[in-house]
């Protein structure tokens, strides 16, 4: 029997034949996630894990055979982290979509990794709770989201993913399922493996649970634009903002090109005028949240007297639908950048104080090299999202080098919250300090001796 | 030359003569930490660089010549994670104390790991920022704090360490530098070493800077007294209030026996009645901070509210010096509880609706074994302090084992933020998955395959 046949077999007798998809019968939908330009790669099988104890088999099986294993949300990763390996297999996790609980007196809910934020977050808002991550696509799963420790808008109010997982049940690579951490706010017995395996992108272990830190649901909130001449008035006013104790649930800039396609493509109705749109060269977004509506409208109030002082040419508190639209669209951002052509996506990361530098060596590279690189970010976090357009690939490769080493020379990293996957791989073996590579590498080592979890994804 | 000899003339090679103690030249308080009943140990010798160039010439050689280091900063931990080890060196990080940079735009200070939490706390307050990790000792050294990822009264509102913690450089084993993070709030590029270094008890790698986060200092605080009838009542009435939006910034409940001392022995004066004093088993302090007075003052009448309705015998608004001593005396717990003659202290973290639970077990395991086990806690975490009065060695470890077993049951861990040490070292190793151990010692493998940083520590 050779070696295909022999998993399929064995796959098939741990969670029934039904739940193995191999040959033809994979979908398309497998063979890759949403990173821009990646070779999709088909798989040995698909198999459909029901529960964590079929997960412990899946893996012991792979152990025992030495063959690769990436795990798979809802693929929506812009990276390439869940891309299959050749001769691999993918666990997709499609069903273990439980809720498992909703623990009100903790704050707590302890989900599978399949569960998706919207799926989550219908969940919570019934109870006036909320899991405060908001990366842009809501179809996301929650095991994805450990993995690459997702962002997004809140994360300056809230922290990223790993500020928000209290603990996780995984399975290592041998098959002996972990518990680490749990409903529990605080923890120093033994080093943290919650923290090592959320962010390492299917390499260390299967997240089969996680358990999320929940907040109160905040009932009142208000969204506020205010263009600026130039983006750096917009990031130096960045930390006055933050500093005036107003506490900004969002805190986003996005730029004139941004800016332009949004309101022309998705007809967003902002109301500002012909006049400013001609000078303004980027805009902030600042939404602000407080369970006490009185408390809202006095802080709109001070956050205007602060955006006037610090230079916007106009401060618009957009109404309800409004706000909700330019949320919407920002986060669509990367979905308007890919359907204009952007031939990558990058989501590099750097001292907040530091954007306004940043994005003129971002608009030197531009010019230099002929590329079209809009973007807008998390202001608030230093996260700066860019489209690159450049056709040419080599080129291309050429200019994310030079953003990447320009972010990292600023005291910043490559990404913020897409992760490395196979996408950045090559620039991160090239930029990173050798000396933690080969760190990463051993511990990669400690968790995965024979290297089957997700292999060649972060490094080689 | 005697191996001795021959470590006690490189390090005087790399750091000069006169930094390096030997023989009877090392103080006592290098033989120990705070933690009780522990064995004082000496080293051969104690070493201060000034740099962390020197650090990085110190383990190059210990890791030639396979000799124990140690790193301490003020000594004030409680489960002897800095008492050195036989035969090995001590790295004292005395000398390496400034405060390289408030950076006030990025919100971040960076700072030596001999820099203690008074120190930092002065230079930020005149600057209106704060760095909110308060676990009771302010002469604790950040590079301390960092190593055993302290907690204290504030992380139910700012988290603790390791959520403050935006990046590290470090020394490895062998000598070679890296950085991991920076001031950056967040990053999806490659392992969280920060992470993984944080906690780790110096068993990992000798932190010699430390990138902190840090946030507005607010103006406004006020602290709230409610006596109860029963910790069941306390322990119900946390959820409520997290709940309640109002986002305290201190949240700690003080059981019967200890707040007897507290107002004996520090003689406060709370205005609690006699009658109140008789009958009230338990009591909750709740601070509360906002940038402006007028919400303070709102927040307080709601707080009452909410107290009154979940069963507060009473509602004291402290008056600002009794709310300072009342959170002094809380912070002096542990000194209350050494002077008084307790055999261990101890710190079990379960998640917080368990708090009631896990308390009814503890006073079984007290009457059980005629010990006196007081306590009080970061009732918003969870987190348990208590003091373990038993002078029988045996009986204490069977008291202990008890305790901590029973946290475990209710999904807890050993210790919240004090570590594990050399003195929950045995317990842990009996306690724990022996496959997450088994994974903690490849990790530490992969860091130090020679076992130099701080062997015996954590686990064998």
């Amino acid at each position: 029997m050779s070696q295909t046949s022999q998993i399929i077999e064995r796959l098939a007798a741990i969670v029934g034949a039904h739940e193995v998809l191999t040959g033809e019968a994979i979908g398309e939908d497998y063979t890759h996630d949403e990173a821009l330009n990646l070779e999709p790669q088909m798989p040995v099988a698909v198999v459909k894990p029901g529960a964590s104890e079929e997960v412990s088999l899946i893996m012991k099986t792979a152990n025992e055979l030495g063959v690769a294993v990436t795990a798979r949300g809802a693929g929506t990763g812009l990276s390439g982290a869940c891309v299959p390996k050749q001769g691999g297999i993918v666990v997709s996790f499609e069903r273990m979509n439980k809720i498992l609980e909703i623990d009100e007196e903790n704050f707590v809910a302890v989900v599978e990794p399949g569960v998706c934020l919207d799926q989550l977050d219908v969940a919570l808002a019934e109870r006036g709770l909320v899991y405060p991550v908001y990366p842009g696509e809501y179809s996301a799963s929650l095991g994805g989201n450990v993995n690459t420790n997702a962002g997004g808008m809140r994360a300056v109010k809230y922290g990223v993913t790993r500020h928000n997982v209290l603990g996780i049940e995984a399975v290592l690579a041998d098959g002996s399922p972990i518990k680490s951490g749990g409903k529990l706010i605080k923890n120093s017995t033994g080093y943290d493996l919650t923290q090592l395996i959320i962010g390492s992108e299917g390499t260390l272990a299967i997240v089969t649970k996680a358990y999320l830190k929940l907040h109160p649901r905040p009932e009142h909130s208000a969204t506020v634009l205010a263009p600026f001449a130039t983006l750096d008035d917009v990031t130096q006013a960045i930390p006055k903002i933050v500093d005036s104790g107003i506490g900004p649930s969002m805190l986003e800039y996005i730029d004139l090109m941004t800016m332009h396609v949004m309101i022309e493509q998705l007809e967003l109705k902002l109301g500002v005028s012909a006049d400013i749109r001609a000078k303004a060269l980027a805009y902030l977004v600042v939404q602000l949240e407080n369970p006490i509506k009185a408390r809202i409208e006095e802080d709109v109030v001070s956050l205007g007297e602060h955006l006037a002082e610090l230079g916007a040419m106009e401060v618009y508190l957009l109404e309800p639908r409004a706000g909700r639209e330019i949320i919407e669209a920002r986060e669509k951002a990367f979905w308007l950048a890919k359907g204009n052509g952007a031939n990558d996506i990058i989501d590099v990361v750097v001292p907040r104080a530091s954007i306004a530098e940043f994005m003129q060596k971002v608009s030197a590279i531009a010019q230099e090299t002929g590329s079209m690189i809009p973007g807008c970010g998390h202001a608030g976090d230093g996260n700066v999202h860019m489209g690159v357009f450049q056709p040419d690939p080599e080129k291309k490769s050429e200019v994310l080098r030079r953003i990447f080493q320009a972010g990292m020379d600023l005291g910043g990293a490559i990404s913020g919250e897409h992760g490395l996957g196979v996408m950045k791989k090559p620039y991160f073996a090239e930029l990173e300090d050798p000396v933690k590579i080969e760190l990463m590498r051993n511990i990669k080592k400690a968790f995965d001796p024979k290297g089957i979890l997700n292999p060649g994804t972060m490094f080689d």
